[in-house]
């Protein structure tokens, strides 16, 4: 039947995070009312994110460009690399544009219980990203993990990993609350913990 | 540049209702790190919706078929019509499963502020309606507009046009919310109820 359409749209929609069945149909019906203002717009800005997106070959982000808009910059400063777990935390730091330097996603945290392991996490690209053939070698690598239990083991494992390396290895002040995920921190708590970062 | 294909999904998401910048981020990230699990199903659903969407040349309803799946649907009581202001109004009366009959969309309130005229709404469209050529005359005709100025001058507008139609003309009934504390009520409510009330 032709109406399931409409259902099925607007049970994928309700899935989508912060949206609910109710959000989900009142937005539905914007889209249906506003088929060329709002519904064709934004149709065709999901197909061109479609199309382009891929996962950064350098840090891992998620773009529309490969290597990603951050690796891309010139302005961003290639000495400096934030090492972080996901792609939703490196959103989240970009978001406040407190840090001018690069990214390196590890796309997860040591855990025994999710069954992330040491070999699991993209540490071997960042040592390689360390001296890069062209420009400068990097001075300083940031952790910035959650101060969760996880995010601080994959903290101390790294920056095992990066010992005897010639860089300085600083982390994330304890600005940031324990058991606080980076993904939904208020930007000037975590612009103080960027500007408070320490060594190791 | 190519990242700006990601910043106009964001920006177009951002403006959808019940949603901001905030969490249109959060809704994009979601997007592009689940690309074959939620973004390509939106997307394909999106354009199911897209391709086949029609306003009802029945009742007004925005359907992807026409005439609408409650125009279409034969146990539906063709007998009874709600007339609502707009497309809003009958999918919220459609969430509750509240109604067995069938709608009629007038397209707007009558304001001298906006604009809306009486030649503007769709009342000529319900008359045609009330005595269809197979099936059964109307028999009632159920006003469900807004308790504002504007509602219940449209209200009073379409009943006197149905005056002399032979159908009876219904509203719904003013009063108190369902779980409504008459502390917060408002005094016009107030004054609705009281003057409605009824033997208990």
């Amino acid at each position: 039947m032709g109406g399931d359409a409409l259902d099925q749209l607007t049970a994928l929609v309700a899935r989508l995070p912060g949206l609910g069945p109710r959000s989900a149909r009142r937005l539905v019906l914007h889209l249906v009312r506003n088929r060329e203002r709002v519904l064709q717009p934004l149709m065709a800005a999901l197909e061109r994110v479609e199309a382009q997106l891929a996962t950064c070959p350098v840090c891992g982000n998620i773009d529309v460009m490969a290597p990603c808009r951050i690796c891309s910059d010139p302005r961003r400063d290639g000495t400096l690399i934030c090492v972080v777990a996901d792609v939703a935390d490196l959103w989240a730091l970009e978001r406040g544009r407190l840090f001018q330097g690069r990214y390196h996603v590890l796309g997860g945290l040591l855990s025994a219980l999710d069954g992330v392991r040491p070999e699991d996490l993209a540490v071997a690209p960042l040592l390689a990203r360390l001296r890069p053939a062209e420009g400068p070698p990097v001075s300083e690598v940031v952790l910035a993990m959650a101060a969760t239990l996880e995010g601080q083991t994959t903290a101390h494992f790294v920056a095992e990993r990066l010992a005897g390396a010639g860089v300085a290895v600083t982390q994330l002040a304890h600005g940031v609350p324990v058991g606080g995920e980076l993904d939904y921190l208020d930007e000037g708590t975590l612009a103080q913990a960027l500007k408070l970062r320490r060594p190791v």
